[in-house]
């Protein structure tokens, strides 16, 4: 049963009212997920409360979905013994993230609560690098041997299934751990109970290296639409899995870095309800400040045309409508490709492909756009604002159009190639970026044409 | 294996050199997914003939993959009872997918050599509106009975496997198909052989209905970490199940859309390399022309302080930095704002609480930006440009910078929310939108400022 509005308010009072049986026998069946978001609706001093209330293995499964500062209070109210069921019940990918996002001395108790196993287990992912493969695999997977029986096999996961992550996808390994094969539960089923593993299983498995970036990793998830991948290290050694739901979740984050990215904010990870009004001006304020400094150059470039804006203000007028555009045209441009990208739809040597579909494309649009525009003019513009508006100075505003639009869609497209090949994320080289580079190309193409055709 | 760079070569050179059983022996071990890449990079006069080397079941699972245009071409080179084959292997998500976009006399041939059974669902399937949970349900699931046995729905499994899309969640119905319970094969194999289905299945089971949005259905899938979810009809009937992977491409498919609304164009599905330079131009133009003509309004209202600008040309030198800014800082709200509605962060009640924050990030962020602005006029732009700027004039820059990030933060956070509850995309209030808006009351408020403070 999911917790909608109303049965959340019911819970709610329940526990104000300390009816906790009543309370217990109503989470019995909710799941994990939506208990999780009712921490999010009670005063910290109910948070541990709350967390007794529940049977143990639902409460390990309500702990993990929690935010780390609310894991955090928990686990400052959890005696010893708590604690120790908890961490029993946490899967190994989860007990890491516990340990990456605890202060020192929560981290200090955890390991303490910890078998002699796990603290092994858990210092050697946190050797992992961030965002790579072993960050986020978990070490808890079916392993069987090539020469068991799918009887065998079965007997083996039923033994063991109650704590491994995924048991539908079961890895053959040899005597020193190097991935041989796979085979999922559902083959199993369809072969014969007396088979041998070895003659079932595939032995093409595709699997990834420790190191590999996370985002390969859950792309390749997507790709092939499995349930689960192998993680391997260096040696071919078979050293732990990353399952589907942690592919969503790295897709998912990374989507949201690029949509703050792209608008020149630094990712922020925390729901925007619950983020400090602190840490989103943090957030935002570092890009303003440079794009706004960097804003400079469009000022220096009107300076140097004081005089001829001075004789002809009506030019003023469409700096707005022109920068904008090439804003607005760089950015498709710009966004499309890291999108491609980030995809793995183009790579650097395209480059040339798609200069070429860009400037076909800057083509259309800037003819298009330049011929309303110069519609517009005479028929809008000179009878609402400038009756002196001339051919030349139409003219003028509609070749600066296209000439910009042209610019921006190939500043739009290359930059972000180049710095993707440079090594660095190419999401940076989005809408802000572009604009303002792109401004002063149009504010430079303006004037030029502007002192050319209009002598000034 | 995967197909890399290399071993694409090698099979591109076995198919030109008419190799075809070499080929085949080395397409055996590839994915299907990396078989399908393989066509884009064949004309298309070998389609046919690679398809056809291919075992059968795999030759399907390549066929699902490809895009609309290619699986076009292979089924005008298909016999009838190739055809057959091929829908023989398709579950019926996939033979939907097919009938929705390919013509008609290609659609005629699809339905003519179904079975009658599989045409009655395919039908009922395109019913469902589009985006909706039924059109991107599979009817293929194992559905089990509340007296069965956990051995008797383990000999059901082994019976059906082969034909269902996912086995690892069995959903419990009534008589008359009501969804009443759910066990996963995991929970069956830990179960006794002699257990009853009733006594062990879970029987409050998370489900959706046919017309709920594919996207809430994709963010439940991911909330709760479920590999698959029953969709029920409005009697609770339950008539189909979406998976995960499907889940997956629906976010996928949601991220991108909102990447291009958001940068002011309309989505285009094909991947960018092979999409036409008219279908690029025609997403791109509109959004471009309409806010083009939308920036008519900044035009005018220059224009109707030009005898403040031939007076103090000073100021023109600073309207690109503020409009930047002014964008910038919109489109930094409306973006978060836009996200945090369509993640479900945020709902039309918090809109108190969201404005009541941004306006604290606006003034933190307008009070530093003024700062530095002020600061930056003394020590560079009058030193490097203009020798006349005084402190009133910096004061109306500074002023307004404030005022229109101000403005920018509260139109960015408030038009997505009120165009969310009227019903429409919030993702077209993004930054293009905002820009042109923030732009218009930048420049009315410089202007004002400005004739206030400098008596022009």
């Amino acid at each position: 049963m999911e917790l909608d509005e109303f049965s959340l308010e019911n819970a709610k009072r329940l526990l104000d009212e300390k009816k906790y049986a009543d309370l217990r026998k109503m989470l019995m069946d909710v799941p994990a997920a939506d208990i999780a978001e009712m921490f999010e609706e009670i005063p910290k001093n109910q948070f541990a409360i709350l967390y007794r209330i529940l049977p143990k293995e639902l409460a390990a499964d309500v702990f993990v979905e929690l935010d780390p500062d609310f894991q955090k209070v928990l686990i400052e109210a959890f005696s010893d013994k708590e604690l120790r069921e908890v961490l029993d019940e946490l899967y190994m990918d989860d007990t890491v993230d516990l340990v990456e996002e605890m202060p020192a001395n929560v981290v200090k108790r955890i390991l303490a609560n910890s078998s002699a196993e796990d603290r092994k287990t858990v210092n050697e992912l946190l050797k992992y690098p961030e965002d790579s493969a072993g960050s986020i695999m978990t070490t808890e997977f079916v392993r069987l041997k090539e020469d068991m029986t799918v009887r065998e096999a079965f007997a083996l996961i039923r033994k063991v299934a109650i704590d491994k992550e995924t048991i539908y996808t079961c890895y053959v390994t040899d005597n020193r751990s190097h991935l041989i094969g796979m085979v999922t539960v559902k083959y199993l089923l369809l072969s014969d109970y007396e088979a041998k593993i070895k003659d079932i299983m595939q032995d093409n498995v595709i699997s990834v290296k420790t190191l590999d970036d996370k985002e390969d990793v859950a792309a390749t998830i997507s790709k092939y639409d499995v349930l689960a991948l192998p993680v391997v290290d260096e040696e071919n050694r078979l050293v732990g899995i990353v399952t589907v739901d942690d592919a969503i979740d790295v897709m998912q984050d990374e989507a949201e870095e690029d949509f703050a990215k792209m608008n020149a904010m630094a990712p922020v990870e925390t729901p925007y309800l619950r983020t400090p009004v602190f840490s989103l001006w943090r957030s935002r304020i570092i890009w303003l400040l440079l794009l706004m400094v960097s804003a400079t150059f469009t000022g220096m470039i009107i300076s140097s045309f004081e005089d001829a804006l001075r004789a002809q203000v009506v030019l003023t007028a469409f700096i707005p409508m022109l920068m904008d555009t090439g804003g607005n045209s760089g950015s498709q441009a710009s966004v499309t490709i890291i999108r491609a990208i980030s995809l793995g739809e183009v790579e650097f040597a395209d480059i040339v492909k798609i200069i070429w579909k860009e400037i076909r494309v800057a083509f259309l649009c800037g003819i298009s756009l330049g011929v309303v525009t110069f519609g517009k003019i005479f028929l809008v513009d000179k009878l609402l604002m400038h009756r002196e508006i001339t051919v030349p100075v139409a003219l003028v505003v509609c070749l600066t159009l296209c000439i910009t639009v042209l610019c921006a869609k190939l500043l739009g497209c290359t930059l972000p190639m180049i710095v993707a090949k440079l090594g660095f994320d190419p999401a940076v080289m989005a809408s802000p970026f572009i604009t303002t580079i792109v401004d002063a190309v149009s504010l430079l193409v303006y004037f030029a044409f502007a002192t050319m055709f209009l002598r000034l």
